[in-house]
């Protein structure tokens, strides 16, 4: 394990790069995952590292130690002092342990038969990362992101995400008012005006396209247009909204319950 | 409206204090509303502010020029630069307005013969924040903290609560091991294990204290002791596990559901 102390060193400045520009990101072809966790998620899922770069104090840890014992050997591993592994994460808690990996191949998106979620204005990184995780503990592999979300591959996103990029498929920058109406099945989209249908009062069974918009905007008026019907997740209490994460997992938990979840 | 530009101002150093410190806030009594949209929901709830903040930039923005319009007489207006309201700001970005308000005095915890919401070790402000707003949007109206949890009036919190501060009667430091066997419902709190219950199977219907654990540590095992029932959200997806704040929003609902919300 190599140790490093300058920030002139041309991997901190690369990390420096990953951690805070998604332009960067785009650029190398890479981007981060941040803590034990995470990157035994991504390992448990094939996805190949290209480094390891841990902090003083992380070595110290028993996961990290673990996870450097696991996968260190043939991988290039580096070891930082504790306040320039702070200066290249990605996060304000840094955890100790950053790996490097490619950015996923963008897969042309097809046709669809199957239930998905479409993000529209989802800008915040936590939330983003939090949908992500719901979509695949719910079992929806599909997740189409309008151009004006957060970058899906993101160190915050992926940290929120806790391994669920590496069970989805992730499209991001898609072209929604274009895409949508030639998806087969509901187009579903929540929204708290009047016309709109009570969640429990749907048949889901059937493929959904679920659109959520972000905090503020909502969905946009064009990709609006392309819903088949609005959702009302009716709400008992006193504050009538809900944060998108917390509806994102009402509407695909309800579903998961109509195709018979047990 | 009062020009500020030092850092050395009294009202500089208190608003910084209450924006970094939980410790401050306690001592001064006070914390720190961020947003207009926030501040907007506290007066509604008829909160009363002790003073407003803006930044230069924020009183061009039309919703602060509104609340400044409103509530500005007769309350300690001030406003700063940018660069020294974002000094002062509890937030990452700074949204151009914050309000002083009094922290809640504490309510003696009594019988409580309803829903409630029990979090152990809940510490992301975020997460705590959103789960606050999902108990409110669903009615429930009790939320109960153990020590360890996120200081439930930081700002940040209450701005992921959206106003929910302001319908919720919420507890914190609560002795759940003490006050849980006293609960005349179902304690239900939710596992992975196996022996664990399927949310979808279990009655909802009468009082329910659901017991949710942080990221991580989960449910520390004293709290846990306290469940009559353990209960699993089936995930029928490739990631068996949910962000708290969307574990929250999955049992909340599906108990609204059985009560008939339409």
């Amino acid at each position: 394990m190599k140790a490093i102390s300058s920030r002139d060193n041309p991997l901190v400045k690369r990390l420096h790069a990953l951690a805070s520009s998604g332009r960067e990101r785009r650029i190398l072809g890479e981007t981060l995952l941040d803590g034990a966790h995470l990157v035994q998620a991504a390992l448990e899922r094939s996805c190949r590292l290209k480094g390891l770069v841990v902090s003083e104090s992380g070595v110290r840890k028993a996961e990290i130690a673990d996870l450097l014992g696991e996968v260190g050997q043939g991988l290039p591993c580096h070891v930082l002092p504790d306040t320039l592994f702070a200066h290249v994460s990605p996060v304000d808690t840094p955890s100790g342990v950053l790996a490097i990996i490619d950015l996923p191949a963008e897969k042309p998106l097809g046709t669809i038969v199957d239930n998905l979620v479409v993000l529209d204005g989802v800008q915040d990184p936590g939330n983003l990362g939090t949908i992500l995780r719901t979509a695949a503990a719910a079992g929806v592999r599909h997740v189409l992101l309008a151009e004006g979300c957060a970058g899906a591959w993101s160190p915050r996103v992926l940290r929120a995400g806790m391994g669920a990029h590496f069970v989805l498929e992730v499209h991001e920058r898609v072209d929604l008012a274009a895409w949508l109406p030639g998806f087969g099945g509901q187009v579903l989209a929540t929204a708290l005006s009047g016309d709109a249908c009570s969640l429990y009062d749907l048949d889901l069974r059937a493929p959904v396209a679920w659109v959520f918009g972000g905090e503020g905007q909502g969905v946009s008026p064009a990709v609006l247009a392309c819903a088949t019907r609005h959702v009302l997740i009716p709400m008992p209490g006193a504050i009538e909204s809900l944060n998108v994460g917390a509806a994102v997992a009402v509407c695909l938990f309800e579903q998961a319950r109509q195709l018979g979840s047990r």
